[in-house]
């Protein structure tokens, strides 16, 4: 345990101590990269500067932003963990008794704004909920299998937009565009009308690799940082009238919503547990190049809730759990680099969303929980959605319960915004 | 004209001057910002430490790409052209006859090593040819209308790969993936058989926009730096297999070749005409946020080309013009921020394959050419090609023809290399 207090409830105790970047408000200063514990914010800037780290660390942790310590790899990550694991916990005096440097070092999160923990260089969103993709399958082509030919062999992915990831807090415009909602008319153009969110994990690349050089699965867990939460706001009159055959566009790029802080995998190693089987129950065996013996998923539990502009409580929408994704994290990686992609330091895997087996409450979508709005939920306050609406704030959530103490990942939250003018 | 000396065939006389960014191959130095004109190149860092543009000029040409100069917008852009243009004619001595700054500034670029121009933060490829979306239905859905029902209505793009985005040179290894070749067997893994070009022309955003902040057709010239050529690679028999429903991935995500120099919107001014006339002929009229009543097309004549490992010459394969494209880029980027998706300096919109209308030589991709391989073409040499084989060098090449002169964009060739060993 760890001088800095918190109780058995808290999502950042010192077994968790995930990544964010952080500015002082009172301060007028520069982003400076930080871990959580607790209600503290731990400026690894400082601790540099007071050289608490290997050289080639404290470079890279005087960055504004963390793409340069993903990019150091497991080894460099592993040492520094293990220095703030020392320098936190109770039996060490080095902080804990030194009020001067604790005071530079230790920050209260209230008086920090967080922002997005680094340069997202390229962005890619799977679909690997087998759930999800089934749901999708039913409502959309429902004469037809609900998964598509190539689901059960390939981690389905496509290119997302960098450019318009935010981190938590960040207010997301209702989208203009293009639909189509009579298609005996022509298309009309206005504000979306059915915007809904996709509650879905990122991953975040380490080293990478270069151009031409695929990763094996063997080296897959030195690739990626951690994960965060990750709404993929999703505008589906625009999605449904755009995406044959390219994929989605413009229906995506106007937001994506990224948890400020980046969990480790090694502080997510105690949880990792094995996926549904691949392979069983007359599904294909994985060529082998996707073949992964190691456990390859996480068993984090993840919720939504919404809150309208004039509720007073949130309203939960769905509970799931990320150790139900059919594909894992590197059964991504490892195929996104297989035709020699080069991923580097900083780009995220974002998951697709994550429903669960147990009906609509533990659906990753609107689209789902209501089953294309055939089936309004009720969101107390007197009000039920079947989308979202302006001023509804919606937040994801997700934690570890380890025994005695929680590994969680703080809000994941964007509260929707009327559309601009034009 | 210039005192640089050209002849009346050279795509880089004086009135071109497109941007591109250079190392000295003697030097190790670091990559600095240039023009091109006749042989040479401009060293612009030098032309900035002499003190010869406005200060935030000099601030953004100091730096090694581009992005920064793309960033300042058009009366910056066209200032320094003007500057340019004025030190490099026939009346000016400031530099012809001044030994010891020219042999600084300008430089021969067969010193050089050419680089991507700028750090492209995300990059959208779009689809805007009506013939070859047109080739594609016919092929690929030969019993339904050969355009979707969005096609006339909507730019349709999708995201693609930033970080495999590679400048003309640079080899380019057969990617590795999955394919079903038979589909009545499970897919099969190895080097793809079917690789592919796309001749495209692609567009640099400048200054770009803030998310929730659309651009409007008004100001879209205003937000475009220049254009280069671009091939977007392409593994047919990956993407038959992985494409639906979000688009292609893998397959395209292995290279995408841009030519080293961009030439400006100013450059390219005199040869503006109006593309295919929109809701003519029963089409629809694009909806008003699309509509432009400026000339959007550029005439530029483009070809594409191939010389395979022993051969000692190319072979044309084809020929054809970026006014045919349907769809301007202006339209395009204006799609592309409509929904608040926010641009930034250095983004890429790739135009789609640009295919004409006279028959598999003006056609811009092998799938069309050879129509899925079942008229391979003659490449000389006692050769023939239905897709590419190793070793052989793509080049595609650009340029407008004016009076007495012309505006080029020198070459994009990438030579493709065996499979990376796994
Ligand atoms: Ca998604
Ligand atoms: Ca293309
Ligand atoms: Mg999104
Ligand atoms: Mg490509
Ligand atoms: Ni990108």
């Amino acid at each position: 345990s760890s001088w800095v207090e918190y109780d058995a409830d808290c999502e950042f105790p010192i077994q968790n101590l995930p990544y964010g970047v952080f500015s002082k408000r009172t301060e007028d200063g520069a982003p400076r990269c930080g871990v959580a514990i607790g209600s503290k914010v731990v400026d690894l800037k400082a601790l540099s500067d007071n050289g608490f780290f290997d050289k080639t660390v404290q470079e890279a942790l005087r960055e504004v932003r963390l793409n340069k310590f993903m990019g150091l790899g497991r080894p460099a990550w592993t040492q520094t963990r293990e220095t703030l694991q020392k320098l936190l916990s109770d039996a060490d005096g080095t902080l804990r008794d030194n009020a001067a440097l604790r005071e530079k070092v230790v920050l209260d999160v209230n008086e920090c704004d967080l922002h997005l923990p680094c340069k997202v260089g390229d962005y890619t969103d799977f679909y690997s909920s087998r759930e999800h993709a089934t749901n999708v399958g039913k409502m959309f082509r429902p004469n037809g299998a609900p998964l598509l030919p190539n689901w059960l062999h390939i981690p389905i992915g496509y290119h997302g937009r960098s450019s318009s990831i935010v981190v938590s807090g960040t207010p997301v415009h209702r989208p203009l565009g293009q639909t189509r909602p009579d298609e005996s008319k022509p298309p009309v153009f206005g504000p979306c009308k059915l915007l809904d969110m996709e509650l879905e994990m990122g991953a975040f690349v380490g080293p990478g690799n270069k151009l031409g050089e695929p990763i094996k699965m063997e080296n897959a867990r030195d690739h990626i940082f951690g994960l965060c939460l990750f709404n993929d706001w999703s505008a589906r009159d625009i999605q449904k009238w755009e995406y044959v055959p390219l994929g989605p566009f413009l229906s995506k790029s106007f937001a994506s919503t990224v948890s400020p802080w980046i969990v480790t995998l090694d502080a997510l190693e105690p949880f990792a547990c094995f996926g549904p089987e691949q392979g069983a129950n007359g599904d294909p065996t994985p060529l082998p190049y996707l073949r992964d013996s190691a456990p390859g998923a996480y068993d984090i539990n993840l919720t939504a809730s919404v809150k309208s502009k004039t509720a007073t409580s949130e309203a939960l929408l769905a509970t799931t759990n990320f150790k139900n994704m059919y594909w894992s994290v590197f059964q991504q990686l490892v195929h996104h680099s297989i035709n020699g992609c080069n991923l580097q330091p900083g780009d995220l895997l974002g998951s697709g969303t994550i429903s669960g087996s147990s009906g609509p409450s533990s659906f990753g979508s609107m689209l789902e929980i209501t089953w294309r709005g055939a089936n309004p939920v009720d969101i107390g306050n007197g009000e039920t959605r079947k989308f979202f609406q302006d001023g509804d704030s919606v937040r994801l959530s997700g934690a570890c319960q380890g025994d005695g103490f929680k590994v969680g990942f703080g809000p994941c939250e964007g509260t929707i915004g009327a559309t601009p003018e034009l």
